[in-house]
């Protein structure tokens, strides 16, 4: 697999390929189940616990996959993306183990918390308006310094890294028959769908109704990308990329929405059963489960929960679920 | 083994049963890892996570074995028991799931999250005074009623029970060196080091200063019962029992003592690290780690995270931890 050629989409070789290259610093995150969720929801639900995960996300693997094949290909440098989330924290990361800096262009109204994330793992923090356009030059004015860029998710390295949560999860519990993941621009349900096609689960989406890009793109025929985002998922907010797109497209059962009052009832939901706190683009995946119990009733259902990014006074105030005393 | 006989104490025969009655409803709690939790206490960390189980606490261990016993015995009725936590709700479930309920004795002072759990888990509560005497009158009533005692550490069923998650846990990980537990009435501890003497670990108990009866039992060479619990460590503020302070006195290699504001350091700590929130009893364990470095320096060494019923409201009061915004 090469870095980053134009429409490049990994195999299922790339993504068992990846997952031997990051194994040794990704962990191997535990699939976790709740009888009384189960109970609840009507099916039976196995969670591969990805908020639990290096820098708190999923994001790590994908990081970590791109990173290394920098290491494998002998290209020097630094690498540099725009984030204003878990992505430029994994990236951060994944450069500082493999002895280089991740420079993150960051829009300056970012979270405290992810700002600190990013350089508490060694990244350097560059910012810029909190525009599409101020990105992007903040980009690729570090491109023109020298530096890699490594894409949040349209990158087949990327793709490949993500895909690997999937395989650890089927190599866990084979018997599963449904997969369901969040889905924002695209990087892990495009990996999850390549890593499974041939242990044949049926694959799910879930996008918030306030950045259902893809939902909108799957009717238009072509990537919708007029459209202002408006969702508690800030993880979920970007636009699908190209090849996610293409790969979604081909492979995705169904991609389904939720709506925010939904997924703020999920993250009580599932502290409530399983003692854990996820972050909103996680729990779209449970209030999916809840919301359209027809799709998955009876069923052995996988779900990904991509991150645990979410300060637990944040979590109070977002969900307005009080202390009981 | 039998229900009950004084001074019967399990061995590790009986801990194999009990791993085998129990586990088809007791969850397989995951072992977490943290490279940077590691690089920051200078030693190999892995946590048992006894805060994902079921009633988000080791307890259901114990109190699983303890009816699954009833069960084989052939002895019908209702369990009985008192608690102001983990153990009450532990045993609602237990007995739930073998068509029983649990009259569960609180005092009139428990909060509303923990009576909550009980009556959530089908147990039927019981108010008292929040004094000794008064619960232990509250229990003796229900007793003369014809239900079982079923008591929250100091009977060989829970002893057993609760030693089955280091038998998992050194399954998991056999290389472990070192073990360390919290330890309040000395059921997990008792179980541990019982369930762990083959496999040769040397076993740590850590209690909160404000609730060191056990540190102060080991001196005086018999258990100081006249003593006041002050520590917000609320699961570790009961006395060690008999059979527990035998098994401690001839198998513990130290018993570690911490401080409230250690703990809540260490439940900060364990959340920026790990993205778990672990109530004040688990938490002693990362603050011992923390507070002795010599004893762990260079070491592998498991935790048992005993709980993780702590409603993120209150985490945010206890721990003082605002929201970076």
């Amino acid at each position: 697999m090469t870095i980053d050629p134009l429409n490049d989409i990994p195999d299922i070789a790339d993504i068992h390929l990846a997952h031997a290259r990051i194994r040794s610093q990704v962990l191997r995150t535990p699939v976790l189940t709740s009888p009384s969720l189960d109970e609840y929801l009507g099916c039976s639900l196995f969670c591969k616990c990805e908020n639990l995960q290096r820098t708190g996300a999923f994001k790590f693997r994908g990081a970590s996959n791109a990173v290394k094949l920098l290491e494998e290909s002998g290209i020097q440098g630094d690498v540099a993306t725009h984030s204003s989330g878990n992505h430029g924290a994994a990236l951060a990361l994944a450069a500082r183990l493999a002895g280089r800096t991740a420079h993150v262009v960051m829009p300056s109204n970012s979270s405290v918390l992810k700002v600190e994330a990013v350089r508490g793992f060694g990244g350097e923090v560059h910012f810029c308006e909190p525009t599409h356009e101020s990105r992007r030059a903040g980009l690729e004015k570090l491109v023109a310094a020298g530096h890699i860029p490594v894409h949040p998710y349209d990158e087949a390295a990327i793709i490949a890294g993500q895909g690997t949560a999937a395989l650890e999860l089927e190599q866990d519990v084979p018997e599963l028959e449904q997969l369901v993941t969040p889905l924002g621009g695209g990087g892990l349900i495009s990996g999850t769908v390549i890593a499974t096609r041939a242990w044949g689960v049926d694959v799910f989406g879930v996008e918030p109704e306030g950045a259902a890009d893809t939902v909108a793109s799957l009717e238009a025929g072509r990537i919708v990308d007029d459209y202002r985002p408006d969702t508690i998922a800030d993880g979920l907010r970007a636009i699908v990329g190209q090849r996610n797109f293409r790969v979604i497209r081909e492979n995705v059962r169904e991609v389904l929405t939720v709506d925010d009052r939904e997924i703020r009832e999920a993250m009580v939901l599932f502290w409530r059963h399983c003692r854990l706190l996820i972050e909103p683009s996680s729990a779209t995946v449970i209030a999916a489960l809840r919301r359209y119990p027809d799709r998955f009733a009876g069923r052995k259902v996988g779900a990904i929960l991509s991150g645990g990014n979410i300060h637990p006074a944040d979590w109070v105030t977002l969900t307005g679920d009080g202390s009981p005393g």
